[in-house]
């Protein structure tokens, strides 16, 4: 009894997602220039971790692949840390086939150092810069597979929020997106908070979206899932 | 008694920087693209942190001027942070004017963004490229004042390390220089230990050197600040 009693104190507090595989991208990346400097973004990973906590409470098996951020693995998720856009790609790659639910959540580096340098750069010029190449756009490839997981997106923006997401959940095909304005500091990119647009495709192809009120990122996160699991559920 | 044990307590362990304030900057800064992309470097900062625990405790006063790192402010240390190299150069600025050592220990970015986009820029073409100038030079400017501190300057290289150490020295006309091979992952940015060497200039003008072999940063930053002391006072 004792046993039963402790498998069942392991157990996820909820079987929404009981059986599926999440795989869930977190945090930045960082883009070598050379083996000191690099490009990279602000992203915490805190709602991609939160995310990856609140999955695994809702009973997911979870793969958390997380650019270079200094956070706890939430208990009972996988982790797998990456550096580069290059990096997070190959490790979706290997995980991807048996996903239920892809979660975009890592703020990838858009452009990567088209060299980057084994020894370190020297200024000797007044100016300088840097040639850029477009990353792998590993939302999209993931949603553009064969048979592809329920793909979620976010898109991090400073201005005319909304549209854009819009957009992106068309242009890259995703099931579902959310949207927030990094531009308020007070949610966001650094912050506990998060405040987000959900917008989705329904069955007749219209595309629907919601509003999730400013909350703490574990809650949004869980909000989020829910919502998801319903719209996949209508599917 | 009892008053003057605790007084006793709160003293510093040794005096030899009585009565001196030493500024020193530490950890990367961060040369923003745009409000979500920068440019960086993986200084973790401890070094710099390590000195301003040492030299506070060798009795000095102590300001660091810290870049981005999640690092906790040593007892007794006034810190001040800052993000870009411009930030570090005012914050450097404001307090040099009565500084005896000036230990410049920072991953300064060489260049920045020539222009830095107030709204995030959008990925519309398969390649970019982003121009950059020079940022202030801060150890330079700093031993080039008219009373200029005791300046100490930091190399970090991959390659060729103590000729481009002493290149520095000589063209920046520093009282003394640690140099340490980065190319070494066991040393240097996201490491506990450190191996330097220092080369400075003695009385009569000739650049002398010697070895700090490999040892915790908390150990090294204590042998650094001794050796400073003593060719201080040689001067």
């Amino acid at each position: 009894a004792l046993r039963e009693f402790i498998v069942q104190l392991l157990q996820p507090s909820e079987a929404l997602f009981a059986g599926q595989h999440i795989v869930i991208t977190a945090g930045p990346t960082r883009e070598a220039i050379d083996p000191v400097r690099y490009l990279s973004n602000h992203s915490s990973g805190r709602m991609g971790f939160a995310l990856a906590a609140a999955a695994q409470q809702l009973g997911a098996q979870v793969t958390l692949i997380a650019g270079p951020c200094q956070l706890t693995t939430p208990a009972g998720v996988k982790r797998v840390d990456v550096v580069s856009a290059n990096d997070m790609a190959n490790a979706v790659d290997e995980v991807i086939a048996d996903a239920d639910i892809f979660i975009g959540c890592a703020a990838v580096a858009d452009y990567r150092p088209e060299i980057a340098v084994t020894q370190k750069i020297k200024k000797s010029q007044d100016t300088m810069h840097i040639e850029l190449v477009k990353n792998p756009d590993i939302l999209a490839k993931v949603a553009a597979r064969d048979n592809p997981p329920f793909t979620i997106g976010f898109a991090a923006e400073t201005h005319d929020v909304v549209n854009y997401a819009r957009g992106k959940l068309e242009r890259k095909h995703l099931a579902m997106i959310a949207a927030n304005d990094v531009s308020n500091s007070d949610i966001g990119f650094n912050s506990d908070d998060n405040a987000m647009t959900l917008l989705w495709r329904d069955n007749a192809g219209e595309i629907q979206q919601t509003q999730l009120a400013r909350a703490a990122k574990q809650t949004i996160a869980e909000q989020i899932l829910r919502h998801a699991a319903q719209i996949k559920n209508n599917y």
